[in-house]
Parts: structure tokens; sequence; C-alpha cells
């Protein structure tokens, strides 16, 4: 069966996450359901990350398999077509081997996060950022992300219900940012690694808000990191700011 | 009795625009009635610009007149706890003179016109972009919006349903820039003047889409113009990527 690697994009907030659950709207059932019109039959798809209720996508990537032989960029729009009006698109498309697997073959998950500080309730952001009260303090942030880069065990910045193998992972960036998008100091937290554990974002955007806004020293997240004990992490953070912005590949499929 | 300005933020998406109206949710509705939470009677507040169904607003100014002195920082948090869960945010408020007036004392409007550029469906900004499949041409839009810049009689791009007395306006800025916010290639326009006709706006980046995508020459921009004809002007945009952004005073009360 030829096999296509989706580039998809989302607003997660209607969605119960991304992956398909009985009685709940998710963004793969939606894109099933978009590939039964196509190809009427059951539909299983595989992404690349598998992100939570609330979690927005810019780059998430998924394969397909289908019977035919599809033009890519017919199977992009008639896909489009079918989705509508569910907030999902799909933002490319192309043919990859047999054996390229959006969740097995990636090497590499960026995500980035929003975080509003104002007083004043987010309108046009509502659901897409993190609205926080208090005014962060970006150097403070910049020194606390900074003892988390590189090789650590993440036990701190885990859910407990993470599955998992190990909690050693590599974190190749952690960047923050401020910008103004005309509705406020805006922060933005953007981090790369070749896989994250579960909440493993939140968890650290989290803590570092607590930073920013100065409950916490920035030496207080090697502390914590080095306490290597759930407990000890800032609390985690709302769903609402945080996207999937892209997933690399030793070959990108859509290049 | 205390006159206060008010920096408004909103979501044009579910109204029927800035006006009251009787049967259909209206941003002056919806800050007139949680003003009557805090001060039970009727209210008539007055903006800067009123806005059409679906346009969306960063940073329209309005006045109300109260009863009581109150703190504005505290009127301003009482008006957002009860306009939850409307998309409609008091970004400031400021004691004003009782003759200061929000759209007589105004001396300049700003608008932002956004205009996402690619072939799959907005999802993210759904219904906050107006969104083109065509590739745009930056410098051809550029040229023919050169065209518009000073005084003229704006008649062409001009609603027939406008009310005001003389179609001859100053434009005082018309640039046009591209950036990419994640979601592709996107053109904003940025207007500013003393005061803008009914649908000027939209008539002119309805226009200058034409320009960008190929089929009109930007000198056409210019003929268009001098016809002083409503039938000459291209096709009007929709409200979806129209923002006010801000409005000018001889002396900014939020400052």
């Amino acid at each position: 069966m030829p096999r296509y690697a989706l580039l998809v994009e989302y607003d997660g907030g209607p969605f119960a996450g991304w992956q398909r659950q009985a009685d709940q709207p998710s963004v793969q059932g939606a894109i099933e359901a978009a590939l039964a019109r196509l190809e009427p039959r059951e539909h299983t798809i595989a992404a690349a990350g598998r992100t939570d209720a609330g979690v927005h996508a810019r780059g998430q990537v998924a394969h397909c398999d289908m019977a035919k032989a599809w033009d890519p960029f017919r199977l992009s729009e008639a896909l489009n077509f079918h989705l509508k009006p569910a907030p999902v698109a799909i933002r490319a498309c192309a043919a990859v081997a047999d054996d390229w697997h959006a969740r097995f073959s990636a090497v590499e998950r960026r995500y980035t996060f929003r975080l509003l500080a104002r007083r004043a309730p987010a309108t046009l952001e509502a659901g897409q950022v993190w609205r926080v009260m208090n005014p962060l303090d970006l150097g403070a942030m910049q020194e606390g992300a900074a003892h988390l880069l590189g090789l650590h065990d993440f036990t701190t910045f885990r859910s407990t219900m993470c599955q998992a193998a190990s909690p050693v992972k590599t974190l190749d960036e952690i960047r923050i940012e401020e910008c103004d998008t005309g509705a406020g100091p805006e922060y933005r937290v953007h981090l790369r690694a070749r896989s994250f554990l579960h909440n493993q974002v939140r968890s650290i955007v989290g803590t570092l808000e607590r930073v920013g806004a100065g409950s916490w020293a920035p030496e207080d997240v090697k502390h914590a990191l080095e306490a290597r004990d759930r407990a000890a992490c800032g609390p985690v953070c709302p769903p609402d700011g945080l996207y999937l912005t892209g997933v690399g590949y030793p070959d990108d499929p859509f290049c």
C-alpha cells in the first residue's frame, strides 16, 4: 500500500488530544474519518507526537496507508475538503517509503510555548496562550532554563503517568524570547529534543514561570532537576499555550 | 458624572459589530451589560470606530459615564470580570474630562489587515485572517498602495451605504509587510488616517489583493481611484482579517 506523510496543523482546543478515543473528538479521529471518505474502510494513522487535550500543532507529522496511489497534492486537497469544519488542516503531503514511520523515523521534536503576561483576559488569543497576570523577568527565566539544557534525568519534569522507559533525555535547545504581537508582553519558550517525556514541556514552563514571577530563584530549577523527584516540580502549566511546531527526520519528506 | 476612557480589545467573530442592536450580540451591548452590573441602569457608551460584524480590535477606545467615582484600575477589573466569557477585554481605563469624547476627540485611527496566503484552510487563525489561495506579489501590492497615499476623493473605495459627508479623506499611511507567524506567508496592510469611510479598508485591501495576485496591474489602482466610481473598485474583502489597532488623541488618556 502506498504510504503518505502528512504535515498537520490544528487548533487543539476542541479536541481531547491527538489520540483516537471512543467517545470524544480527537485529531486522529478527524483525519481518519476524512480518509474513510476517500477510501471507505477503517484507517489507522500514526503521528510523531501524541499531543494532549488542548495542545496545538503547527507541524505535527503523521502517515497514512492508501489502497490506491494518490497524487500527494490531490490527497491533501481532498483531506482538507473532508476535514471541514474541524480546525485541522493538511499543510503538505508526500509519498514516502513503506518502512518510513512518522513516529519511529523522527529524530527531533520542536515545541513552542506561549505565555501572555497581562491583567486583561485574552480575547483573540483565548485558548492559544497561557495568560499569567504577573509581569515576568526574562533574564531570570533564561538563567533558570539554562540548567535544563543537555543530558539529564528529567524525573522531576515528568508526569507520573509517563510511560517512557527512561527519564533520561537530552534537551538540545531551550530558548526564551520576548515579543509583542499587539496583545501585550508575550514570552515564547522554544524547546527541541529527540523526544520528550509526558508533560515535560508543561512541567518545565510551569516551573520557569515561577522563576519569571520571582517566586523561585533561577538556581532553584537546578535543585529541582537534581532532586529527581516529581514533587520538586513547579506547577504544571495549562495546555493552551503549547504548540508542536515541527518534527525532524533524517530526510525531510516535505522538501 | 465622572467619565472614563476604556481601551478595548475584542474578537469580532461572535458579534454583529460594535454597535448595539436589538436582537443580535454586539460589543457595545456586552460592555453596557457589564456596566449595568456595576451601576444598575441603562448605559450608553460611545466608541472611536464603529467596527462592522466580524471585525476585531486590539485598541478600540470607548468612554462611559459613571454615577460614582471609580478607581480606573478597579473599574477595568470589574468590567473584565462581568464581561466573561465574551471575548471582550478592557486593557486599560483612565479618568477623562467631562467633554472628552472617544469619537469626537480622536484625531487618528489605525487599522491592520492580515492576509494569509496558502492552500490549506486556516485553523489556529480561523476567523482572524483572510486566507487567499494564490501567492501574492508584495512589491506589486506596495506599488499599487502608494497611489492611495495622501488626500483623495475615495468614492471608489467607499460603501454605497457610507454616511460620511464627504468622500475626500487623507490616508496618512499605507504600509504592507510580509511576515510568517508559522502558518505560512502572511501579508499585513497597515493603514492610518484621521478617519475612514465605511468599508474603505476592506475595499482597498480587496483591490490590492487583486494586484498581488497579478489580476490587476499596480497602476490600475490609480485608475480605479481616479474613476471616483464605486463600480471601479476591486472585490471588497471579508472582515475576518481586519483589526482596529489603535486610536490617536491629542493627549493619550492611557499614558
